[in-house]
């Protein structure tokens, strides 16, 4: 075992990274050490990158960022009992407490005192990462290493697309960046009826059509509500899932749902949203969830099965793989949108 | 049979209303003619005598107002078949189209095409009323009169309680006219853990206290959000029933509820409401549901049940009991808040 | 319009039918003529010719039998707002009351007055049959034809596979006539992980194969407990639809379900089944839900919405085609296994 | 601390049992002492005792059995952090592997590697006994002793009673042993609109009246069938709670049963119970459940809220208190159904 390995580490509390040699993490007798072999780069890794005002109140630097990820079990605690050394594993990197109702009651995605790997605690972008054995997820061989790499991502968003009825559904995914895409992957293989995207972005809107979506709105050229209105028969659509974050996506998203109808949040926005709880929400009846990470470890499961049955076609959203010096490139190429998942190999082997 | 009845009638697009001989209503032959026994007064009735904006766009004078009431069956159509004579009857007053895709999947309280007997045609406060056989509600006898005129608003309280899962747990109701008021005996009698009302109207804290509330907050005095929260051990609330539609009442639902909760909406907004969706909502990991009317016709199934059992002490609500004459009267009693539930007795047998 | 038909006559209380010349149906004003296009031919009207026990305590001759079908629009009764002439149909021939608990509850398929079309009433196999309003399903013109006279027993499909979760499930089908067959299209489209076939007969199992069951197994000469539970990694199967009603498919359907894991009922059964309750359900914990027709109208939405997305390849089940007049060689064809879904042309256009 | 302590212990495969001076077990790293306080005896207790089929293939002696119960952290492991001396405890005795599917999807209570203590391990029928800190459940003060000892089979009725919709709705209830009375008690907390007893036991049937049931049954002498189908107006009741595991009460609730309703199945059976799934089942359109254990912690959460709200009153169902050393005498009294539930005090402060 080498004593220092290369990090991704936000050194201080100001926009940028550095590439640096750093210490191999120690671990406790309830961790395993994993060698990192693809991480993948959230939005939020960005935020972190650029220090904006959600990065300014959460992050206490100096941090090694990165929060999905696939590698190889390297070493584990005296009370490790599941995993074994060379097992391929991801991990689910919410920590949660365990102890708290939310915890104890079957929602630990949505713990009281939940603590990020890679927000919180040094993350992925580095050659080894230290991970709790109760959050490891080992690998079936049949799953991709590309996608084991973004297991975190997609099971966003097949958590969204499962909080509620989808089979034979009209749904319309506002926001097509990575977690979008994987939702209309999913959205599909699982039986809606049609899908509907909504995306500013032209690369993105590129990527839907090419991944099958039923049709691709620009909303800043098209009357999204009178077409889907229109393409429902004047019904609405019966699920939103709203992964932009953004005011006009919002927005849309209550224009467009029908009458008893879902929408599942899952972008966060950065200001707050005005609405007509009257028209929005009473007189029709309709269902809004917040979603938030994956749920521990139903969506796992889901995830595996839905892979291993081959069902999960999510490669045109793999658009970029890099070595880890070329971290600060890749938040160039994502800032622009023209790259979607970028997948980073901190251990060399592209 | 009488030709000509008395009736309280909007007779022209202006504030007020006028007690007028009219004619006894005819009735096809899928109508059931009703002798309306007690009718109450509901706040929609207060904004049509008004006349305020929503009263304005959604009225068309002449109108008999009136949609909570109780009845004997006094004449029907050729084709009826579940009534006669004599019996002792309430009505849902939604009537739904049966047609659209709410309608034919379980879901007609949000019709499309829903019109309101007392909003959209002629009402209860009048000796007599007109109701479609489909949706007259056959009344057991073990059901007071008095109850029996009062089931419309009853009935919403019965569909927002029991929108979710509601037994054992701790419950805050924000609005404590009726509706919010026989929520709070509704949650009571199926087992809700415990029950807060938020207030501002000091007469209804009162009878929020008489009905067994196991907290009264007035949120113009006391710091509502603090004093739930350590109430519950730091934990928020599990479920909100939002009954006041005001922008601070709806602001302390989203403040109060806890991680996984529900928040249900039932009292309408006249203004836009500004929410932080990512701290309100998604990170919270929570669900707003819209409530409109009563399920048709499972709720009036409950509201029985609940009522042959003896479940339901509702008497505090009803604070006044007025010839139809009064009705004037009434309004004024209404505005001030002095009076809860008010009933009218167009037949005169008060 | 013609005043005489012919028709599929069951004459006698005794086995056999015949077709004869009757008189064109009359209708109410409610209802609705319907010139039937395709009627597709169902086990129970297999029971009903050979004249077993079910039929002689259920069916009340003459009768036309006949309950899956589509056609065209010819005439109706003066009420009926929602048809035209020509208009393309098909029909839920459960005729349910509207006025019990179960069809005021929006669980109108468990109607406890329920009567079926071809069963307790005149049905499908003539050239012309009569149909209430209210039971008539508009089909959108992108639905095949041949899809349109099976839609009954594919909502029987529709209706258990949607009876609870099934996206990313393991899913095992005992019994592989036409609604077994559907339940494994319906399944893959809507997300099923593994869909595994348990069937006894040659026909139907090539028929499984080819429409990419996961697994097809024989349980004649395979030990089906220990391969699924193999397959399933010692876990056991989420979901088991019981299409076959038999004894052994009953008793495998409880050994490989999982714990935790649903068992949804759809094949009928002559025998008693003799369970071991605390083995079998309680320890467990599994649910066991009895299935019955179609949702009244979900499933048929639901339906329409998978077929319009050509989501549902259901040729491989449509294995013969023939002209009314060789009702009695269909039937021969039906007892052999050797068809499984065929089709009739009451009016000759094959 | 003693060294030794005085346990019920069965010492031999074979019927009865001794009370033994035996060493204080010793506690490892995550495990809590707890000194007993009141421990009660289960039916299960009877079985261990009396040595039948199922304890002969269960149990290996020695064990000190007993799993109801509650009494005072004495010491803990070092690793534990969430006791601390002198707080007041019960536990979930259901000791799940936290590493199974069912474990990792919110559905412990049916793991499949669980270990019963006091029927695996060492029970509570002793000073003290040795519990896994994930299954101490710290006791709010506001709850009686004496209820704090009988959690479990009160969790068994919580769990089994919140296990469908129950508000409004009309329950039967085969079986009032301890469990069938604490559901009695707790679906009348809950809002269920009626609750109508069967049992053949005439000291259980006092109870049942004692305790609020709104009709008690003798099956021995009345016709149930009728008697609840009248006293429903003809539709069945809306759920069934099966507590008794007797074949004559398992007929009785799927006799008894409406169209669409719910059987729960708590009561464990020794023989094989034959059906008609076709009548029973299906063509009602019932779900049936087995119902394991308590969820975990969700129904202690529940518990625990019902408790504290006062809504529980269960002492009825205490017959008698009694010192350890009269175990046997205890085992007596519940073989005659003299006594219900019997309350142990293994450290002599009756």
């Amino acid at each position: 075992m080498p004593k220092t390995m290369l990090a991704v580490v936000k050194p201080t509390a100001a926009p940028g990274s550095e590439i640096r040699e750093v210490k191999v993490p120690t671990f406790g007798p309830t961790d395993v050490l994993v060698k990192v072999k693809v991480a993948s780069i959230c939005g939020t890794d960005l935020h972190i990158y650029e220090w904006d005002r959600w990065a300014q109140g959460r992050i206490h630097p100096p941090l090694i960022p990165g929060h999905e990820f696939c590698g190889e079990v390297t070493a584990y605690g005296c009370e490790v009992t599941s995993v074994k050394e060379g097992d391929f594993v991801s991990a689910e990197m919410h920590v949660a407490c365990g102890k708290c109702l939310q915890c104890r009651t079957g929602e630990a995605h949505i713990c009281q005192n939940v603590k990020i790997i890679g927000v919180d605690a040094d993350g992925a972008f580095a050659e080894y990462v230290v991970i709790p054995e109760s959050n490891i997820w080992k690998l079936d061989p049949a799953i991709p290493v590309e996608y084991a790499s973004i297991l975190d991502p997609l099971g966003n968003a097949v958590h969204t697309v499962l909080a509620g009825e989808i089979a034979a559904k009209t749904v319309a995914i506002t926001g097509a960046g990575p977690i979008g895409l994987f939702s209309l992957v999913v959205a599909r293989a699982v039986g809606a009826a049609q899908v509907f995207i909504v995306e500013i972005n032209e690369h993105r809107r590129r990527l839907a059509k090419q991944m099958h979506a039923d049709l691709v709105l620009d909303p800043s050229k098209e009357d999204v509500k009178s077409i889907l209105l229109k393409r429902t028969g004047g019904l609405g659509v019966d699920v939103v899932l709203e992964m932009a974050g953004h005011p006009d996506a919002i927005r849309t998203a209550f224009d467009v749902v029908r009458r008893g109808g879902r929408i599942s949040l899952l972008g966060l926005t950065s200001k707050p949203i005005s609405l007509n709880f009257s028209e929005d929400i009473i007189f029709k009846g309709i269902t809004v969830q917040g979603i938030n990470g994956r749920r521990m470890y139903q969506t796992w499961y889901q995830m595996t099965a839905l892979l291993k049955a081959g069902k999960l076609d999510l490669h045109p959203v793999i658009t970029d793989r890099m070595a880890m010096k070329d971290f600060s490139l890749a938040m160039e190429r994502l800032k622009t949108g023209a790259a979607s998942k970028i997948l980073v190999y901190p251990n060399g082997t592209k």
